[in-house]
């Protein structure tokens, strides 16, 4: 056999080869499919983590209910080991039902606000005090300090309409939220109303964590619904100098002993290599922290079950972790990514699914986007079952720690037009899920374990 | 100069105004996007059509004001002509609500019917008999004509879950609700109950037209939710003789003038090539007709409103058709062809937007496959907006007769997991239509007639 001859016949051999492996991979992320739309427990397990557990903060009992649900739900899925991994995390209590009014033209206003997580309460009485409205802290800043001090800071930058995606929209006005409170501190306000963080116009108001620092007094803040945001800003057009009374008595408590809930499925060929699938158990201390993140939680133990339940043995680990306290804290992923580190664990890649049930639209591999090209088969693959683009957005709030790690950082975006909708409110509620893109969420993330524990990275 | 050189120029230079054109027209759509995102009508359109107007079923007094009101708000955009084109059409009506149980062990117990479109009424005191349950025409067949005849046919073929799209789960089942009324007339029965075309599990019946062969008698048919088909379907596990009662007092009138509802703004380059876009005015006589359709009829007029406002004077003529009685008759798009062709008018290509005010997802072309990679470009200036593919599954009832006459056959397929849930029932209301959503659709066929009107077809 001539050398040519020899070296077509090798690259024929290759050519066939991938393209055998392609079809496999074609075929299993199939059954896939065919296991979840037909045996699926996701739908079943958000209703009872929603409905029998439901909202979950860090620190709460609900939220030791709901790691010791979901420790017993990855035992049922015959995981190979399943842990809990104890963590300190914060303990933030709302208290009583917050109460807010303005005084417009001497009557009394009612008006839909909740504490933003982490605040401080206000004096047993509440405060009463005129408003300084302001859209960023440029304009705050441009203030001087004694039409500011003794006032309640409004910040009232809408989210923009004309940005194609809600998590950029939340990018570009969440720092009124959590860093709302420093700087009218720092001008002297004794309190924060912030608009919440939503496109919806509706009478919801939006919770989320705010912050402090040291240096400057801690103030009590809260959110108001974008509707009554809306009332707001017109009275205090027509009555600069009226008073808005609120109060909360929230306050946070000494922190708790807490836990990551984690399971895997050990590699076959390359156990020391680990894939990650991670979401958050804890959620806001309001509506059910459904959409955020049981719908996360349930998809990851779905993935382990499918595994199992098809008898897919993974060439590489597959991890799934369920991170407490991402919402006020951070704590979880934090620890996790310190454990990893101290036990010198090889994170190959690490997926977060933590933006909502709905169906799934892109993911993002924090890595250049000319690298790209690499992964087009894997959306190939994946367009079934509604991933557009494989894209270079890679992120996650509890798997970015592990970056410095050397990990590939995998963000999963479900269609994000409602997902701010419902974020953070009493309105994050079950019926607000759709099973069947709930199912297809839990396709694509174990379609990607596959993919990713088979060929490895690129 | 060179013959060489010279051509080399002038491939230089046509691919420069290639590039030019695209660079254009990715400008253009862009400003379609922002001005549907900051001066858009489409979502209070809506509100105004499903709260004050309502439903709309063909020949009612709703149905008329409904088109009135698109004849004036499509005047309001100051399209070049908007007028109205007479037709015929059916006029059926529902008369009081329907009522239904089964008894089982001599209880009665309430199921959630619907009598289905076109159906006739039951006699004044309804029937009661026993139930033959059939997944499909076959088992119906296979029954002998003696153990049907009296009885009540229920066919209870189910939405297949492992199927991608919703659209195509219907087209497995449908047949049940459209013809099932015939295939047990054929067979003696005295009723016909279907359960509703929907992945949902839930207490609302979908309603949908049914039919008639003059060869056979023509038999009460409804439909019931999904909730009672399987507490039905169960019971007769238990007690396969027991009864089911149903009452509907529905009939068909005589019919009645209607309208489709045009409008167009001449073309400067082409103006007897006309590009269509399509949706339908009336809807089902319950709920607020808001997926179906109303989103198309406001999306429909955000894209001339949205051509006038940004003064964009298409090469082609763009014309908008609100088509009447889509749901029970098609009378109107069958009239519209007619006339087209009467008037021996081009249709260069027509669209039709009837699958929900959900975000793009596929846009099909009804053309051969492998002709798909000419608009690979349209794809990809689309893409932002939420178009995932242009694919080869084109195809809408309204202009479905435009084919023969050589229109391209395009379907606006926006994300279909949830449309089925709303469907035909009560439900169908404006609160589970996203203001966001809606507008990416209006961006995406405002989009899409633009780039046909600009560059024809290829």
């Amino acid at each position: 056999m001539s050398k040519n001859v020899k070296s077509i016949l090798v690259a024929l051999l290759l050519i066939t080869k991938v393209t055998q492996a392609q079809q496999r991979d074609s075929i299993v992320i199939k059954q896939v499919f065919q296991e979840i739309f037909t045996n699926g427990q996701s739908y079943s397990n958000l209703h009872y983590l929603c409905k029998e557990i439901g909202a979950r903060i860090s620190g709460s009992p609900s939220a030791e209910k709901a790691i010791q649900w979901a420790f017993q739900k990855l035992k049922e899925t015959r995981a190979d080991s399943v842990w809990l991994q104890p963590v300190m995390v914060p303990h933030w209590q709302r208290g009583d039902k917050e109460e807010a009014y303005m005084i417009l033209q001497n009557k009394k206003i009612k008006l839909a606000i909740c504490a933003l997580g982490n605040s401080v309460g206000t004096p047993v009485n509440g405060i009463k005090a005129g408003v300084i409205e302001v859209k960023n802290f440029e304009e705050l800043r441009a203030k001087s300090n004694e039409s500011v001090r003794g006032k309640i800071v409004f910040f009232s930058r809408p989210f923009p309409d004309t940005v194609l995606f809600g998590g950029v929209a939340y990018g570009m006005t969440v720092n009124q939220r959590s860093m709302g409170p420093i700087e009218a501190a720092k001008k002297g306000a004794i309190g924060v109303i912030v608009r919440s963080m939503t496109h919806a116009h509706d009478h919801f108001p939006h919770t989320g964590a705010t912050q402090y620092k040291d240096s400057f007094p801690s103030i009590p803040a809260c959110a108001i619904s974008t509707a009554d945001a809306s009332i707001l800003s017109s009275a205090l057009q027509k009555e600069a100098q009226l008073e808005v009374y609120f109060k909360q008595n929230c306050q946070m408590l000494p922190e708790v002993e807490s836990y990551n809930v984690v399971a895997e499925i050990k590699g076959s060929e390359k156990p020391a290599e680990i894939v990650a699938l991670g979401a958050h158990i804890d959620s806001w201390d309001i509506g059910e922290g459904a959409h955020d993140d049981g719908t996360g939680v349930v998809q990851c133990i779905e993935t382990i079950r499918t595994f199992k339940s098809l008898g897919i043995q993974p060439k590489r680990t597959i991890r799934v972790v369920l991170f407490i306290n991402e919402e006020n804290g951070l704590k979880g992923g934090l620890k996790y990514a310190e454990i990893a580190e101290k036990n010198k664990e090889k994170h190959l890649a690490a997926i977060e699914t933590d933006a909502g049930g709905f169906m799934p639209r892109h993911i993002g591999f924090a890595m250049p986007k000319e690298q790209l090209f690499k992964y087009k088969k894997w959306e190939n693959l994946l367009a079934p079952y509604g991933v557009q683009t494989i894209d270079e957005n890679g992120g996650g709030a509890d798997i970015g720690p592990l970056k410095k790690q050397g990990a590939l950082i995998i963000g999963f975006h479900p269609d994000g037009q409602k997902y701010f909708d419902y974020h953070h409110t009493e309105n994050d509620v079950f019926e607000h899920v759709n099973k069947r893109e709930l199912q297809f969420g839990s396709v694509v993330l174990t379609g990607l374990l596959y993919l990713i524990s088979e060929n490895g990275l690129y």
